[in-house]
């Protein structure tokens, strides 16, 4: 399985429980679930899968950043692995596998075997800050126990670990590893054109590189990325896909023309992080109910809220 | 309970899984364990919670970031606050409660009650970067639902959380709240004691002040913090105890001297993270067996172990 096109990420909708009633009116009342607890929307979440093949995306990213990987428990996990295969009806899925310790890698990367998943995404989350060579043994030792394609998972923010590109070049010869998700590329061409360049000095041709910041996916995918790895492409497959054909067409003038639509969203994005804005967007397009994040991480405030709503207008997704 | 004083983290040693034997000649193999699998060692663990009792400390910190709690499970971690406070023979033992969700953290702050601990430390993990609006509702729902002290982990390097002096001054405010583990003071005694009175425009001395980063620690005792939370303390006890007693006591020149021994150590602290050096440590003493990290976490090679048995020689606590 090569990773190419646009690979959309689905939300991870959650849902806060509610207290339990009593049984009888004489059962004294159980315990009131904190206000942190929550269960996944499984309707919700399987809606927008369903949305997501209706768009004809090339794969879709389960349990991603976006996807809320790192607040679940291990059979919340699995079980989003088996509803994101069932109802993405061939279209290939591609499964977030991270936790701190590698043993818990293996069992998410166990689940997400069993649950059909055509390929793993790892990224080297971390509390003690990994050394380049702990991270590649990581890597290494994942490799060797998977039956499945490998994506690489580098995004610095949430990790807090910084690859260099020679890791990267150890990574990619390892057996199984097809494709990159790299952090954002410059928008201008040159320089994303001279980032692509600095890469495949390291990483060569088999394994493909795919852009993440939806706000330079044009930029990556027109200066020779392969694919896109996209949060916005969640909620809004449709657009993504779109702005996909045209670069992979070479046709930046279009591919441009509709990442500028949304503009205000990356900024948006860059200010409050692109999880809390696409799930304000998913909510303004009833796609989710409300307070679907996992605390302590929490949706938008009303001010950023109607920000998103402005935003969704400028793009024409919703009418002013 | 004002925590005060001496508060030493011990290791969570962990011993790797070896692959298990058929119970019989004609029982086929039991599937081989990864060698990312591994067990708590339950006997160095108590061993080392013993050196600290001897050496009376006047705190112990299970499941610190030396304690490696970010790795470990619900029940391991629930087991080691049991092994702990029997272990701790009445000395107050602290438990680390962190974790990415609210959800898991109220899980531990009840395995920890349960377990009889006098307090817990609460350190604002994120993975999406948190807003300070964000750790402070974490801290506020932790705080309503606890029935011992909370101590306050601030740890930007680890958690990649940035406090604000205004969000520590709102936390100090909120029910049960003791004490804060602030991250290394500058070593000038003059810039230290300013640090110090920043932080005392915002809290108020109800909230002890506990220094961390152990090459900052005489700095720290000497300008007017009230307890140091120490990573070497785990493994060296006495010697940490003689330095609080004695800045405590404003004997500036006895700590400072103690803190001097050690200075090559504090060197590979930060080269190497106080975690990998103080593991090391624990293994040239015979406290722990070798393998004990959780991987991707890795053990220093042979060049940093070596450079920790001088340190160690430099220190007097070994013989060269």
């Amino acid at each position: 399985m090569r990773f190419t096109g646009l690979c959309a990420f689905p939300l991870t909708p959650l849902t806060p429980l509610t207290p339990l009633r009593p049984l009888t009116p004489l059962t004294p009342p159980l315990a009131a679930p904190s206000p942190a607890s929550f269960a996944v929307d499984e309707g919700a979440y399987v809606g927008l899968v369903e949305r997501l093949v209706d768009a004809r995306v090339d794969s879709i990213g389960a349990l991603g950043s976006t996807g809320n990987y790192a607040y679940l428990s291990r059979s919340e996990r699995a079980r989003i692995a088996e509803l994101t295969v069932e109802a993405a009806g061939g279209v290939p899925v591609v499964v977030g596998v991270s936790a701190l310790s590698t043993r818990d890698v293996l069992a998410h990367v166990a689940d997400a075997q069993r649950a059909g998943a055509s390929g793993v995404l790892l990224a080297p989350m971390s509390y003690q800050r990994l050394t380049q060579e702990e991270a590649f043994g990581l890597y290494e030792t994942v490799a060797a126990e998977l039956s499945v394609p490998l994506v690489v998972y580098d995004n610095p923010t949430t990790t807090g670990f910084t690859f260099t590109l020679e890791l990267h070049g150890r990574i990619a010869e390892l057996p199984g590893v097809t494709s990159i998700k790299i952090p954002p590329v410059p928008t201008s061409p040159d320089a994303a054109r001279a980032t692509l360049a600095h890469y495949r000095e390291h990483v060569s041709n088999v394994v493909t590189l795919g852009v993440s910041g939806d706000g330079s996916a044009a930029a990556g995918l027109l200066s020779g990325c392969d694919a896109w790895y996209s949060v916005l492409a969640g909620v809004l497959p449709r657009e993504c896909q779109a702005l996909t054909l045209a670069a992979r067409a070479g046709d930046s003038v279009t591919a441009h023309a509709i990442s500028a639509r949304f503009a205000p969203l990356w900024e948006l994005f860059a200010t409050h992080g692109s999880l809390r804005v696409v799930t304000a967007v998913a909510e303004v397009l009833g796609l989710i109910g409300s307070g679907s994040l996992p605390h302590p991480v929490r949706g938008l405030d009303a001010v950023g809220r109607r920000a998103v709503l402005r935003a969704l207008e400028a793009a024409g997704v919703v009418e002013g």
